[in-house]
């Protein structure tokens, strides 16, 4: 009896099907909750809003993590079901140091920490990783999985030019450095501050608060926006090309391409186009 | 002879043939017209155009709903001759909700509303919706429609892309609240207020109005601009190999495909490249 | 004789061989000539240049006009050994006519002009014309006759995309005319002249002279800021793929990939791969 | 036993392998001060760490030079155990004309420089050489390699998509100083002071610091951004596809191709994909 319940409660937290019902509505209720959370979080901070409708946040955010917490614990309790976390110390263990576990109890930590006798200022901040429950999606969304996927089939592309990227921006703020350090010093006043020119222009941002005034500083920033800019956003090519292929990839698993006619597969049809 | 007259209707109307003259003639005059106001709708607010030919303005627009509605009605009556909408009142009914007639219909209804007794507000807003008629254009246009299937043939990637995206805004701004609510309390005010300025940074926009100040936020500004404006070109890199695709399927649905097994053409062979 | 010192004077101006001592001294010569005539224009208008220098600015531009007319009339009287050019008058003026021959004139027509009792505000305004000289270039270089191929051979989906690119720039900078001309009636004046912001929004320049204040233009402005830019980057990426596939073409049409090993052409080699 | 030490030698400080202990330990002691280095340059420069610390930074500096000098020695003097520098005196100066080598000295020399009698300013400027010991990295790292590669095999179409985007800097700068001299002749104060505006705005960079304000201008400057934004972008998408094309190719270096004929494997296959 009591297994048996620890494997509907699996059933129901950890292997969202669209054809149990009760699986359903748990996934819809929790997701909504987080969008929910996401929301407030940000209105919270908007005076019109945060003041008069204080009370209404902070009943969100009680009943929020009641929900979130017992949704932990639930997982907690019934992931001993799945034969990779087998142990009820050990296998839960485990599960509780993998990666949405630990989303999981990320969720709900900020809240009981504002209890702890701790600095007020660190607790104010504590509001913003109430943010990180937007990650509780990563577990119905697979967005962020492909992300990381593309992430880590492009590893060696990305690392090759953010390398190259950050040589350009050491390079280009000390040479702006020296170059506009005597007429501008409160904003060229070192090579980390000039930096924050080399981020506004490399990425193409420009807010217009830094910028060369000399002429071979402009010179200089002309040159480097030039290069530089095409430098900059190699990382984000790279990263285009492996969000399609990935797609590809993903789509082909799924299909084998036959010819209509003989019905014989036609070898490498999905990886042999480009 | 009413029979006869309703199907030349209908093939001057709906079926643009660069051989039958009338109905070129039909289509380039609709085209002009369409044109004409999308040019008078914006120069009307010209203040040194808008006054003195005040009276010619309200001429075109009187003329060019006159146009429209005409067409309307002939697109409503005729329609009948297309089996896909027979029927006298059911036919017309199915045809006046298929997104074409729907533009059709928007294109003439925003001049009927200002008669009606509403806010003189509202009126004003009516006229951006004269605007619409550009889309009229969509039913000669296949720019549209090419769009509308690079959109939907990348669906996937872009919802993926999407909603990286507007975790990535959210959490940017959100943390730039924090760091710089203190030093400019009236430019990041709350976390929607800071959204302005994560748009402005993400998109590399960077009007230049808002921009942290402190060491802190340049710090994390310059490492969510690097990071950050990589993540936003995603959707628009995805986009652009997508309509690269798009075209290619195009040609290739015109040229054709045999199976290297039984020599046979394959059907659709376009959609099995990429 | 004549004939001869003709189709001589042909091969020296008309057909560039690095074999071809004159020929290839001519080349030097006249490509030397146009990249100083440029920097010239363009260094005339700096101050403490322009003064002291004019009196050798005047001397260059009388010996390049000089050059440069002489230049077009040997092209002139040598172009009937061309047998595309047959006939004394008649192959003249359909050459004079080929958009090679064209630019030749107006890199020498500005001066000439100079001396009718024209506006001297147009006269100045030649000047401008005078670097349209860089285009002689075009004859020797493959750049410019490249970047023509790749708009020629994407044309179909540059239109495509510029059709959707000029709709969303209307739509954008009339939506944000009725949101902010109220606020900012200075700025947003009329729908052509918050086409300014429009244009510096979608492009992400964001110089920072005109952007929205009302919390409804922000929303708005962010919204089309996000969804804008991406279509607004659509045709550089087309004219990017179509770069690279041009080139490709190009190289391929050189080169038929054979086996090392038994000799035999690998059929398709080039175009099949991607 | 001289021969054997320098052979050693030779092994540890040019052949670093991961299985022998002592050349890793080099190889990650080198890599650690050359970080250190780097970040010194660029702290040394902000005053509140520069003054307190100026004795750390100068030990430090002492300490990397007196490493590098002996570790450029090391290499001179057992580089003739490599086949291609043997010869005394003639290997190890072919060697030392070597780039690596080059960038070995560079690296030291600064140091050295100060100590001679000249300006001072010039000895300042010193400092910023000093951030080309980051380069001694590019010995350890495939990263600038593979950057090299991609430059070399797309050099055609840089070159093509850079004299492009040179005439249009040029073009766009002269138009823009013809329309905005007389409003703004501080601004566009000549040509050449103009392409400040041009760089920032075919970049997309936009400070701000400079625009048109005339109404031909912003005309004129929105045609510029809406052509030449997409034409400046194009070195970047050739690059960006030419850098997958590289990593690709790398990745195809180390699987084989057969030809469809005789079976046999073609070496050098991975040139012929794309």
């Amino acid at each position: 009896m009591y297994a048996k319940l620890k494997r509907r409660t699996f059933e129901i937290v950890e292997l969202p099907s669209s054809r149990d019902l009760p699986s359903r509505l748990f996934v819809i209720f929790i997701m909504t909750l987080i969008v929910f959370n996401v929301a407030a979080v940000m209105l919270e901070t908007v005076e019109e809003l945060g003041r008069p409708f204080a009370r209404f946040f902070s009943l969100l955010e009680g009943f929020s993590v009641t929900v979130f917490t017992v949704e932990y614990l639930l997982r907690l309790w019934s992931c001993t079901s799945d034969p990779r976390y087998a142990g009820a110390l050990r296998g839960r263990l485990r599960y509780a140091l993998s990666p949405l576990a630990l989303v999981d109890l990320m969720a709900v930590l900020p809240f009981y920490m504002e209890f702890l006798p701790v600095d007020l200022r660190f607790v104010r901040s504590l509001r913003l990783f109430r943010l990180l429950r937007i990650f509780k999606l990563a577990r119905y969304s697979a967005s962020l999985r492909t992300l990381d996927d593309v992430v880590r089939s492009k590893k060696e592309e990305l690392l090759v030019t953010v390398f190259v990227v950050v040589i350009m921006l050491i390079f280009a703020s000390s040479a702006m450095y020296y170059a506009e350090n005597e007429a501008q010093p409160d904003k060229f006043s070192s090579i980390p501050a000039s930096m924050w020119w080399g981020v506004a222009t490399l990425t193409t941002v420009g807010y217009g608060d830094v910028f060369p005034v000399t002429p071979f500083g402009k010179l200089l920033g002309a040159v480097i926006a030039v290069l530089g800019v095409g430098l900059f956003a190699l990382p984000t090519g790279i990263l285009a090309s492996g969000f399609t292929e990935e797609m590809r990839k993903q789509r082909v698993r799924r299909e084998t391409m036959r010819c209509p006619h003989c019905g014989l597969e036609i070898e490498g049809s999905g990886e042999g186009h480009a």
